[in-house]
């Protein structure tokens, strides 16, 4: 075990076996195994399916917690700015949107001045919604914080940045 | 524009503006601007979608590839042990492995001694289309790492690896 597995150890809270370094032993991953995309896909992953079991009983996909909070922050958003501000392209956003709206969490209001153009709130349920998520989500960052380190932590995130930004 | 930025920009190869940080500078991010988990998303949504562009032409969406690759590397694998080393619940590969079956890339046979299991195997035209992902894989790999520069890969690639197998 490398000394970086050895000390992330220590924060493991439970004794589930650790199902990522036990395929590792036995599966041969080819060059997947030092490829920064395949890492990255893991990573998100693992790191999605933990806050969607912290989120379990809540009425929303947890995947819908930044659309939530990029809405709150910046009521009256449009669809096009969201979808940029969230890394979603219009196709995946948009049935997204007609969820939220079904359950009534946002409201479509259509522009005055172009009629095709969409401006988007959260309703009251939905703000309330937000803050459950948001509570969750905080949790689960934390966790994150503590596996990353306070020291590379800043490297880590620019790094991170520095790929949305570049691939976009 | 940070120092990152700058030597970042150097990287770009066409003038399509820079979306996330125009939407950045217009639009209020809240506490999502410093978690790790939403940047996690941006990075993994923006890698992907690069690598689909590329892969644009085949018969496959390019989150068939690890999938792909891992039957390549453990002919006969199961279907339990391709969903751990491919961080993938079953419910998400299932349909994934029976659309590779359907197009002819993969064969599933039943196991000799417990007929509920499947033993994963690629055929010639699965082989092939391995052949041509892995190319378009290699090359993203490449523009990734030019991202991450050669200093600060170990590391980014060790943190990454350690938040999948934790939260796994």
């Amino acid at each position: 075990m490398t000394k970086l597995g050895r000390s992330a150890s220590r924060l493991r809270q439970n004794g589930r076996p650790r199902t990522l370094e036990s395929a590792t032993e036995s599966v041969d991953f080819g060059p997947l195994k030092n490829w920064v995309g395949f890492h990255l896909r893991m990573a998100q992953t693992a790191s999605f399916q933990a806050f969607a079991k912290r989120a379990q009983g809540l009425a929303v996909r947890p995947g819908h917690f930044a659309t939530l909070m990029l809405i709150s922050r910046n009521p009256g958003i449009s669809q096009t700015a969201l979808s940029r501000a969230n890394g979603r392209d219009k196709s995946t956003l948009t049935p997204v949107l007609a969820d939220l709206e079904r359950r009534g969490f946002i409201r479509r209001r259509r522009t005055a001045g172009d009629r095709r153009l969409y401006q988007l709130t959260l309703t009251r349920s939905g703000e309330r919604l937000l803050r459950e998520l948001t509570a969750f989500a905080r949790a689960h960052d934390r966790t994150l914080d503590r596996l990353i380190g306070a020291r590379g932590r800043a490297r880590f995130l620019a790094l991170l940045r520095r790929i949305a930004t570049e691939l976009a």
